[in-house]
């Protein structure tokens, strides 16, 4: 029998340039599949099971899930800087814990003093102040402050599959919320320019607030004590107060996310649930049970047993942090083409 | 001497077409004319005051402002419908005040039993069900509920010339946000429909929520109690909490409003406050200082004293209400286009 003749180069299909990969940082597999087929799923107008753009709410944890959370958190470091600049009006904080350690560098013994010290350190150095000066006081510490272990501006320890992640998002007619246990002005003055998502669309720990206006100078005042405390439980109750209806799709790392990516993945219809495992100790920190800050524990086995998206960042991203700097504003955050 | 000759036509400037007038509604004057000259102000790139569309937050007041509050708040209408039909399972209320009067159709001697009368009435029809459901009865209610004065949906009774508002700022970029006193989810299922505005740009008072995953069905129950009293000083405090930047322009037409239209004004740079006056007693209901509901007092001396414009329904709008009507969603709603 004569072999078949080869096809005739006219018959044979044009090879079509492949699109442009939206996320270039994701090595491909399993987990960079399940996202690009998400959002395929919903996003495709013919599709029975088709999303309206108005439906389209994606919400992210911060600490550990956009930006880096070890070895201590952003927003601690910010307080321990607070107080060196504010000890010279104290000088009771040389005999007063945790300010005294504080003032000592033993960051460590301050934080023996467990809730109660974080409690106190956080009211002597986020309230008794306007809201437009502590957005400023926010503004200009990241400006300057470099992180403790990898020596950069903060501005520079977002993550690069992250930030693709928010835009391929957005690119697809999602409106994308930061939903983080960190305080809402502390993340506010800087997630424009970090992430492109603006201050009302952050959502996170938020305190009593007090307007007053005195001599005509109306000012909304931060005082002690908070009416959300946005982590674990308070998740979802961030997401109904702020937003009004359940998330598509919803990214976390700590066991602080599990009720939100609960209630984001037992919506009707197809729903996303995402977790970043920090499993990179040479490119970042390895982490997971044993962790004090960023604990995945309960979420990782729920995830397993539900097959939510389990992200390695040490086998699934090509790499951790941007190769470009990212200039942090100076001043109030515009946010062009952002959500 | 020779007179000088006509201009040649073909010299004669062409007479560009009028632009579509975007407040059509609107009756020509200087309150029209302040609004039109505020949004050109802060929109044209080459004016000094050029404002980013990211800084363009309108914030709207709803009861009197978006839509009818007379003779009732619609929020207290429907509390009353929920207390007819909840009835059968609650025969306590027979003896027991505001219920009683409400079930023998006394609506007046129900609520002299003032502030505590309205908080019982709200806990017993707001609280102790699931987010979802709550929205569920809400979504049911305006779709057949029809308004004591006017006879008709409450679809029909938001005023034409707020709509045309609406639409024209977020045509030249502004985000529109709803900041009321009206529960913020009882607003939110009709918000869309009503006004273009979906549920993540509406603040309202807001209850107590609590996360809970029972059986592996996650809910967020309201309870009783609030955390935010979304009227008065209560207004700055919502918008910094959801919006975290001071909005460029508010309306509203009461008293309650007065803190929202101060913190808006005393803003840097070109800002907008407007108060919505009822004046007009033929085509809706006038009233003002000795009002009840809506009481625009202390608000009218600021506005009055500031330089603020203040709309008179009677004046300045050519209609109140939309010819057309407008359907009300049975479902979630979805927000083509809204910002």
């Amino acid at each position: 029998m004569a072999k078949a003749p080869p096809p005739s180069p006219a018959l044979a299909p044009t090879p079509t340039p492949a699109p442009a990969d939206p996320l270039p940082s994701w090595n491909e597999g399993p987990h960079k599949q399940a996202i690009l087929a998400f959002v395929a799923r919903v996003t495709g107008a013919t599709n029975p099971e088709f999303v309206p753009e108005s439906e389209r709410i994606a919400a992210f944890d911060n600490d550990g899930t956009l930006w880096v959370e070890q070895p201590v958190y952003t927003q601690l470091s910010f307080a321990v800087d607070r107080v060196r600049e504010l000890a010279p009006a104290h000088p009771e904080w040389n005999k007063q814990e945790p300010f005294k350690s504080i003032l000592a560098g033993d960051l460590k013994a301050a934080l023996a003093g467990g809730d109660k010290a974080i409690l106190d350190l956080i009211a002597a150095t986020h309230s008794g102040m306007s809201t437009d000066d502590f957005a400023q006081t926010v503004t200009q510490w990241f400006s300057n402050a470099r992180h403790p272990k990898f020596g950069r501006p903060y501005s520079e320890l977002v993550y690069q599959p992250m930030l693709e992640l928010l835009s391929f998002l957005r690119a697809n007619g999602f409106k994308t919320f930061i939903v983080s246990g960190g305080g809402i002005d502390f993340m506010r003055p800087v997630t424009t320019r970090f992430y492109g998502i603006p201050p009302e669309q952050v959502i996170g720990t938020t305190p009593k607030y007090r307007y007053q206006n005195v001599k005509g100078k109306p000012e909304i005042m931060r005082e002690p004590g908070i009416t959300l405390l946005d982590d674990g439980d308070g998740k979802p109750v961030g997401i109904q107060t702020h937003i009004g209806r359940r998330p598509l799709a919803a990214f976390g790392n700590s066991d602080g996310d599990e009720a939100m990516l609960q209630w984001t993945a037992a919506g009707k219809g197809p729903r996303l649930a995402v977790l970043v495992h920090h499993t990179d100790g040479a490119r970042e920190v390895a982490y997971d049970r044993d962790s004090k800050i960023g604990k995945l524990d309960k979420a990782l086995d729920e995830a397993n047993a539900k097959g939510w998206v389990v992200v390695s960042m040490k086998d699934d991203w090509k790499t951790i942090f941007p190769a470009t700097k990212i200039s942090v504003p100076e001043s109030a955050p515009s946010a062009p083409g952002a959500r």
